[in-house]
């Protein structure tokens, strides 16, 4: 009897249903849903949830924590990263484990591993990026899928950086698919990119703002279009990340209409920030250079119909922080050099509670969906993303009746700026539960630091 | 304490997730769904389901019971039909109410609701089926959506007794929509049918076999392509009924991906049966002169992905019953005479299970979704379709292990036929729940005539 | 030698190429066109035409010329249509003859044959308007094709007076395809207009610039979807007219893309005048009362891209005139009830010239090919519609260094307005020449009444 | 008066019309095309084609003559591919200047004038084609286009060889528009194709029936779509040269639909030769190595259909000969090193006629369009392809009733083999003119090496 907890008297909400229950709790599992009613549930700890939404804990699955990019390294690393998403009401990340170029794919995942242990506040996993594909690398695949990592990240732009070709992407998804891994695509055309962005830089315009000319929404399409039938002439699977456009969307949905295991994510930001940020005065559109940019109004719309409709099954917050600061130091004179990225793991639930369930684009069982129970199916997290018997007890109580304010001063993210500033969205986490543990209550972490552990995933 | 029961040690299935767990039962619903391990459950009555599934009792959304219809009557009556859905694992069934022409829409519901009264034994809803919009009809719309009939149905073939033109649709449409109602729509170009029967008989082809000939795929795909955009100037949402080729599953992934409200069912012998079947001697074929007619494997390969894919959600019965000798006097010497329909509520749940979950072309998870939880969900039975808190207690317990052959001459449902004859399926109906109440067990009925409720559905 | 005469110094313009040329004329047919330099044509008549422009005689395949319409009879009557016609460089019309309901095909035929013969002042065909599909009505099709009147048409609208069924659309295409003809089919859905229309009028919308909310794009997108469809099973050719959105040019587009024969026309007006004219005060709007109605920019946009690639071919003028009075005196209450339809036939050539070639939207050939290569080429008007030997030496003189106002004052359609009153266009036509014999000079008829013969058109 | 001549009694057919008539010759260039009946033409030389077809002399825009390929040089020069083309109807070729890496392109396309100077015995152009797209290389297409040579060829296969990534393709296409050029684009991808040729070769399968199955159709459709896309990126017209499948023309004709400047051709043997020819044994299949492959009858019937309805628009010969004995040197143990290409400038024409116009699945006119009217517009050859007042005599006397036997045997091409080996085809060249003069009688060439002239192409 000992060890049992209920939290009582709440709304249990999955991907399906929306419940009036308890959530009983044992060992870190959840134990059991349901109105338990007039049962002795003697010994139990109960604490009361009345009035308050029950929620899967969100899972993260585009994170770069204490990451090494663009001539710098991410501002967060795995203790400020987790915590933040604690508070925001993250309990799972999974991250891009980078391979620096030159280096094995192995021991770069190793020195991703060291990176997170002792540090991680909440469980967390890994996607192993590929950057360099020397010979045999495909041959440690099998190796990297067996420990726990089924997923790898490839590049379509940053020629000489980040980019595999086509060939490349094609060996990467035949042999993922033959170990049971699945493949994580930034769909850009970086070539095309790098030679808009070379015209513009040579007529002078080096400025921030036009980080965004040079990406325009063809260049994106093209290459989600130019990645669907890549992955198909390799009968594998195919994950777009941090699709930003209309075309995107539609390219997806034609895929998956005809059956094909293609999925797609959007984030945070490419649904509620505009490209009018780069309009901002200075160097301000800096905070808003991230991979693809800010799109107007009409991919947005494109977005959140992308959600509701399901051809789009995952809002993450590809948060990859870099410092305004960090990026004038690098960037100031040419937009190509600002680092690209923005913080964002912290405020990805409320925001999208916010922007789609307070203002009726999404319902709250398909908040659950995209911001936990997809994700985690999607990426193998078989203990994850629903309050369901046997998965670990990681639960989000969210008031619906409060408020959060966000601000650079407040956050838990180690960053000096937020896109956000100033924002009031409807919502307040009033306290996280990972694998059972109170970790955050009123917005404060109680947690300790390494309690995170390293989920292995399972493969396809 | 009194009158908690639990199913215990069985697997549980949802729509999403398939766990261990057991089911808490009180006062005919869901109270609990868990592990209960060391919890002293006291006086709670223990079912032992170790090995079993545990699947929602199923949803059969499209049924024809005790129907006038071409010229005589479909074969079952409530409690027949009812029955021999209880011991095929479905628990619910949603009826077509029929309009004879002539008679006005609430004097046909009321008809419809004294037949099943004292007869049923599930639960039972109705869609409203428009044959005659009389002026004033639409008005009466209001008060047959509050009375729970949240659902009409219209058809466009068989001109001069059943269809509707596109501007009456178009006002059934527009009116179900602002009484909170959905349209089921029947999409065939019956005029188009219409004369390629004709041309059929008048060159002597009249044989049942000839039925499909005249009712070629386009036939269903120009239908279905021009009721999406009538509903799109309807502003209102649509349900195709029994679609069953590959172009009709095309048009409705291309709404459904640009988030338009449109929906689309298929059925049992549209997955599994073949245009062959009309290629049997004499008179067989008139066992499946159903409409639309049984496709080729393209089709069926297309429908399959289409279940997969999402853009089909629901597999219902269709069952029309006609015994053959019926369908003989009826139609022998010309096939348009035949009345079209075949039997299909007792066999729905285990042919699915047979067909996809065992040959692996559905998992068990899409196969709860299809059978249960989204025809509930689409139809508003609020209370229908998933083993959570809350739910009626309509359990079916699935022995995985298990076979089941089909034959006429066991059979519940009141046929001479089942154009399943002699198949033996994987999958054995052990027992059923409704709200809490056994009611079949191996097989056999234990329930009474009567039992069944009328079920008020949401309005949308 | 006699009996020649040389059009001289010019540029003979085809629907393929532009280039210096003379051409020879004898017996009111083309004998030659080249440059004939230092040959010794003595005894050939010489005409100077330096600098002008070459161009086949404009074929216009859509007027109503004296047809009961609406309760009246539009305003021009043969003679006073064909002369607007010829001096606006027009010299072959193909008319469609109407069937009022219940009257024979063959009757109604001969009666608009009695309307032209004797006034018409260029050559004419017709096409046989359907309204009244009555029994044994398909079996004279053949009579009327050998008789060259080779095309039907059909309309989708304007239920109970012109609207056939989809069942009776079938009919016609099979029967046409069986006799060589074609059908020309009016694509709008009838029946939701005609309820949008009822609940505009029901809300006291009674004015004429109701006309256009009553007739959204979709209606006649799904129209022409449906009729593709329809002509695809009965494997007949299908020709649009008029048609004036976005959604339109696409969906025939995609059915040529795969070599279905499916053809479409616009008209100027849909080109080159907006919805805006519905903005206009009191009655105004009723000029372009007209169906379908006149659209924004967008769908202008794309009928021009419709004709460089090739989807829409021909450019009509839907001559079809009633007068403002008339207009104002049987739809002054109800829009429902203003004659649908404007004036045309004198302005087609040279605003399509203005506002096409010399705007750059469309080459000199292309001008010539939608003008009168193309549509005489759909029709089986062999003789007519290029510059080439053995066709008739219908030749206008089109001065491009002139220009033309328009005006109802000077316009020579009979008729109280014209859309494009105060409109200059660069372009004026010197001189028309219909089958050798100059029937026009500096926009002054001087041919005769009666002059113009009927054409016997090809079949399929 | 001197100096005339006429081609008396024949029918001309063009691109668009097929009339009676004589053909006036003055100077090398066509005078008129007429029937010139009483005219006293004194003094004019009379030649009397009657019964005979009059058409354009052929325009084959693709051929490889004297080219440096993959180890070896094509089997023909200047002179002997000339002679071939003449006897074959062909008075006009475009030839790829081929740059050979390391070098530059000015000096590689003088270099290929001068080996075509003196060697010639029709008319000829030349694309430049890039393989090496050094710094300041895009710099001298204004030169290039200036001089005639308005059109560039890039690879998107062979990647070390011949291919340019993405970003190259972009530069070229945006520089070809700002000179006035053009560009057409080998569109296969090579990356993928190289891994599926490797992992052929791995496994042993390295004879030439293996070049198909490493070439799917899906790695030229991708590679279509995506240069479309870049295309549109670079507000830049395309041409796609030998375009064999049917996914390749749906995206050709979906953007055209659109008014966007995409062309395509596709070559005699995609449409009449079947990858059947794979299954022949021994070294057989090497015959028909050529890029991209062969293809199966569904996509044959795609490209006819792409022909009639004009996503099509121009059939070239890819003539790029090696003998066998020369495949078999290179690639007897590995297909990969097999030269690719074979012959087929000298029977485009008379292969086309006989699978094309005689069985009925394109019209004369339209074959003129093909050979010969389109081919020239598309490339700024203004003075060819069309018989008509102003272009040169390029004139092809066919014999309709006559019947022309292919063999390697009596072939002009300077092969060891032909893949028609023993046709025989409806049709006869009985003479050809260029320029008026009289080249080729009855299939024998009677004029003079060194006679074809290089032809300045205009720009766009």
């Amino acid at each position: 009897m000992t060890g049992y907890s209920v939290l009582s008297g709440g709304t249990v909400v999955s991907s399906t249903t929306t419940v009036r229950g308890d959530v009983l709790v044992k060992d870190g599992k959840i134990a059991a849903v349901g109105e338990f009613g007039d049962l002795p549930l003697d010994g139990v700890e109960r604490v009361d949830v009345g009035g308050m939404l029950l929620v899967p804990g969100g899972v993260d699955v585009h994170t770069h924590i204490d990451s090494p990019m663009m001539g710098t390294v991410t501002a967060d690393d795995f203790e400020s990263a987790t915590i933040a998403a604690a508070v925001g009401g993250t309990t799972t990340v999974v991250d891009f484990a980078m391979q620096p170029k030159g280096n094995g794919l192995l021991e770069s995942l190793e020195a991703h591993h060291a990176k997170a242990r002792g540090k991680a506040v909440v469980d967390y996993g890994f996607h192993m990026c590929i950057t360099d594909l020397y010979p045999g690398a495909v041959g440690e695949f099998g190796e990297i899928v067996q420990s726990g990592v089924s997923s790898f990240k490839v590049f379509m732009a940053y020629r000489g950086t980040l980019m595999l070709d086509d060939g490349q992407m094609f060996d990467v998804l035949r042999q993922a698919r033959h170990t049971g891994g699945q493949v994580c695509v930034h769909a850009e055309n970086g070539d095309v990119i790098d030679r808009l962005a070379a015209d513009l830089v040579a007529a002078g315009k080096t400025g921030p703002e036009y980080h965004e000319v040079a990406r325009p929404p063809s260049t994106e399409v093209e290459a989600v279009r130019r990645a669907i039938r890549i992955a198909r002439m390799a009968d594998a699977p195919l994950y777009f990340v941090h699709l930003s456009t209309e075309g995107a969307v539609e390219a997806v949905a034609e895929a998956q209409s005809r059956d094909w295991a293609i999925a797609g994510e959007t984030c945070t930001h490419y649904l509620t920030l505009g490209r009018e940020f780069y309009d901002r005065p200075g160097f301000e559109p800096a905070k808003v250079v991230l991979t693809p940019p800010l799109r107007t109004q009409e991919h947005r719309d494109a977005l959140w119909r992308g959600l509701r409709a399901g051809s789009l099954g995952v809002v993450s917050s590809d948060h990859c922080p870099f410092c305004l600061e960090e990026k004038r130091r690098l960037g100031e004179h040419d937009f190509r050099l600002v680092p690209n990225g923005g913080p964002g793991v912290e405020h990805r639930m409320l925001v999208l509670y916010g922007e789609g369930v307070a203002r009726g684009r999404i319902s709250l069982t398909k908040f659950v969906d995209l911001t936990a129970t997809t994700p985690a199916r999607q990426f193998g997290l078989t203990g994850k993303g629903q309050l369901a018997p046997g998965f670990d007890a990681d639960i989000v109580v969210l008031d619906p009746q409060g408020s959060t304010t966000i601000s650079a001063a407040t956050q838990r993210q180690r960053m000096d700026y937020t896109p956000y500033e100033g924002w009031t969205v409807p919502g307040a986490v009033k306290a996280v539960y990972s694998r059972g543990e109170l970790i955050c209550r009123d917005g404060v972490f109680v947690g300790s630091a390494g309690r995170g552990r390293f989920v292995e995933r399972a493969a396809l």
